[in-house]
């Protein structure tokens, strides 16, 4: 923070506060926030009825409780000092933004993830031994859905199979678990619904969530009967662009030279305008975070870098493929953390 | 937004955004806004890959998708003008709050529900509707509970239960289910954990989703064998102040009137140290929104206010004792939409 000229570090909602002090807010109105201020004075101001929740850790940092009548603004002002520069929590609610600015008119706001980005970015081997335990359990969800009948069940119930599974095996929150059947999978982010699922149906599976703070993130295909040359083909391109990213993203190459990877072998095959999103997202503590492998990220992978190796292939109004696996650069070399089978999965 | 001097609507996550357009914003890294300027130009920015999900309303908003290495801040400051105010939504996330200062460096923030809240505030027939049938699939879990074996059964089986019937119950999305069993239900936001419920023990379930864009949420009380008389007596309190503040909750009774009258009573039982937070809460498409029935607010209640009763009494290292309806006031006085029995639930 000295370094940074950041004097004071304010954190509410997302992994930050958790990533430092073990403690998540609760995403709701009662303002929950930690002080930090570059002296080093620590406090967590938090609504009475949550109070009960923190588990004090006085080398750590204080607890300071607001009844319902208080002004949790003003406290966190006060606690703030008159810092020239605030970093406050990426993820923090405009309203309590809007409400510190009026509250700190001398303060310059900038973001807390220019303080614990390059905290976060880097995992250490109990992060990267959490993030593959994570993914091992999403890989055996995988496997078993391979043996799991599609054909018949709407995407809905599928989405709630992958998050129950994704809870029994040990995940205490799951993110999210995008099933798009058919023309579905053309939209990337398609929320499962009423759709049946049927004979002759490309699914996309993408789920992930939270196990022991660090989050799981997968996407696997699931083909309902021998899928057309036209989807063999381009599910083996997919496979290829993938191959392909994941043996790039070695230490010191830039993010943006694995993205660039991915998209030259899916535009060879023709398709390069059915690949619309960027190659793959950070992965830690947050589903998404830094780095990104995106064009124009010239940032070069460091050892503990961990994100997301995901090509996909759109094509509107008739089928989608994307492929993911989570990946670790290290100085031997890109790691996989994802074992789960990548070959071609025809399921009932 | 004329009368309130506000030049441009700024919409990201949150109930405003599908308040107004029926489209919920992704809580993740990539920005989607509405932008509504007070010349009725109403436009969405999603990223490229959300844009399938988009259900375009061309008389009510354009939509304008931007791809992975645009600058989505640059092109909401551009299709917002050079506002002199603008409004941003209450949940924004601040990364976006900071870069949108910096984009409009002469624009005064405030916030979006200036200008939503009072429409908000005042649910009309059909959003009472939304939240009768919402409250009512809460009441037959409530109901269903009472039958139920709660002895040997861990917090997070029971907060499983709960969460899954809510979904096949109809609800969309389980916003939360706490399950706090003997003395941890004298923290009031428990997370369900490992504990085993016990007899003797008193047990919290306070739970509540999302059901066609309208929330539930009800608290109801278990017990595990016949309680002592010191908790039938506190319980007997709390059901009276409850009772008394809902009554209370007429058209024209400031918010603040209400919560006095929940809290007298249980006060007049020598318990007033124990009721640590506000009675309630507005609700709609949000869990918790204006109207809070706390001290300080003078909010005088009006016709199509929706909100909670919930007195508690908390004893720490004890238990814990809460009970919660969804109330609407009418012109025709307080009406509970919760109709799940309130008297003493004895459990296995």
């Amino acid at each position: 923070m000295d370094e940074l000229g950041i004097d004071a570090l304010l954190l509410s909602l997302g992994a930050d506060l958790p990533y430092l002090t073990g403690y998540e807010a609760v995403p709701l109105e009662r303002l929950t926030m930690l002080i930090v201020t570059v002296g080093g004075e620590a406090t967590l101001v938090v609504p009475r009825l949550e109070a009960p929740r923190v588990t004090e850790q006085p080398d750590a940092f204080t607890v300071v409780a607001w009844d319902e009548t208080d002004d949790p603004v003003a406290l966190v002002a006060r606690l703030a000092g008159a810092p020239a520069t605030a970093a406050v929590g990426d993820q923090t609610w405009a309203r309590f933004v809007l409400d510190l600015q009026a509250a700190l008119p001398g303060t310059r706001f900038r973001k807390a993830s220019e303080v614990t980005g390059p905290l976060r970015i880097v995992k250490d081997a109990a992060e990267i031994a959490a993030l593959r335990a994570a993914a091992h359990a999403v890989d055996e969800i995988a496997g078993v859905m391979r043996e799991r009948p599609f054909a018949g069940r709407r995407e809905a119930e599928v989405h709630r199979e992958l998050v129950e599974r994704m809870l029994e095996l040990g995940h205490e929150r799951a993110n999210f678990a995008i099933v798009a059947s058919g023309p579905n999978g053309a939209s990337p982010h398609h929320e499962p619904a009423g759709r049946v699922i049927g004979a002759g149906d490309v699914v996309l599976c993408d789920f992930g969530g939270t196990m022991h703070g660090y989050c799981s993130d997968i996407t696997r295909m699931f083909f309902v009967g021998e899928p057309s040359p036209e989807v063999r083909d381009a599910y083996a391109v997919l496979v290829d662009a993938q191959e392909q990213a994941v043996r790039a993203a070695t230490v010191g190459t830039p993010c943006e030279a694995v993205d660039a990877t991915a998209r030259s072998v899916i535009a060879e095959a023709g398709l390069g305008e059915t690949f619309i999103h960027r190659t793959g997202h950070g992965i830690g503590a947050e589903a998404h975070e830094e780095p990104y492998l995106v064009a124009g990220n010239d940032l070069p992978l460091a050892p503990g870098h961990a994100f997301s190796v995901e090509p996909g292939i759109y094509l509107p109004g008739r089928f989608g493929l994307r492929l993911e696996d989570i990946v670790v650069a290290t100085t031997g070399g890109p790691e996989r953390l994802n074992e789960a089978r990548r070959d071609l999965a025809v399921v009932g």
